[in-house]
């Protein structure tokens, strides 16, 4: 059951703390699609990322290639719009659930990010026509 | 469609290379219930647990906590037998399918380790009761 409604007041508080940020102050992201389940991508956020996201209700990740804040689908249009916000036992990885825009997540226009996939045939990694 | 066999005898070579291998020489991993499509956990492996993991169709981690390689379900017996392999685009992320023995990937007892929510009432994170 979705709890998430966008905050645009939202402020810096004790909540980032539950948050076991790692050595370079960052936290890993698994985006889901909230209607199939399929996991999309996996990405980065520091503190000003997670605050963003949670004020914006649409994913702001950090990009470590790039060192500054990306709003998810600024470029290309493929927002995230969140739905469903949640972290794990030890608090060290978020999963955002998440209705992608245009199904599109992945920057090589793939519905997913992990479109490569194990085959033991071949022993080595194939991709997959549909993710 | 699942492709994954293990395969005892299979040899390193150049599909480790694939691999986006971070500055400790880990990778992340995402575990993800086959059947519900849940995400269970996140994890990291190395060379060895993923050559582990291919070779014994179990996830097989590695636990930074006890720099050691980590069988998943060892002591609990909540093994996770492997029912696809998928790499991301970049090659930085693996999404591993898995049947998770007795439903039960938290070593909480939870079914999911992702059982904790944003509230945006409370503006905090609550447990939630059906992870």
């Amino acid at each position: 059951m979705s709890t998430f409604t966008p905050n645009k007041s939202l402020q810096v508080d004790g909540w980032l703390d539950a948050i076991a940020w790692n050595e370079q102050s960052l936290v890993p992201v698994i985006a889901q699609e909230a209607g199939s389940k399929d996991v999309l991508m996996m990405a980065w956020m520091n503190r000003d990322a997670l605050l963003e996201t949670l004020r914006l209700g649409e994913a702001v990740y950090w990009s470590r290639s790039r060192q500054k804040l990306w709003h998810k689908g600024e470029e290309s249009g493929h927002t995230q719009k969140v739905k469903e916000i949640r972290l794990d036992c030890d608090g060290d990885t978020i999963l955002l659930l998440v209705e992608q825009k245009d199904g599109i997540a992945c920057h090589t226009g793939e519905h997913s990010c992990f479109f490569m996939q194990w085959d033991s045939v071949s022993s080595n990694w194939q991709k997959i026509s549909k993710s």
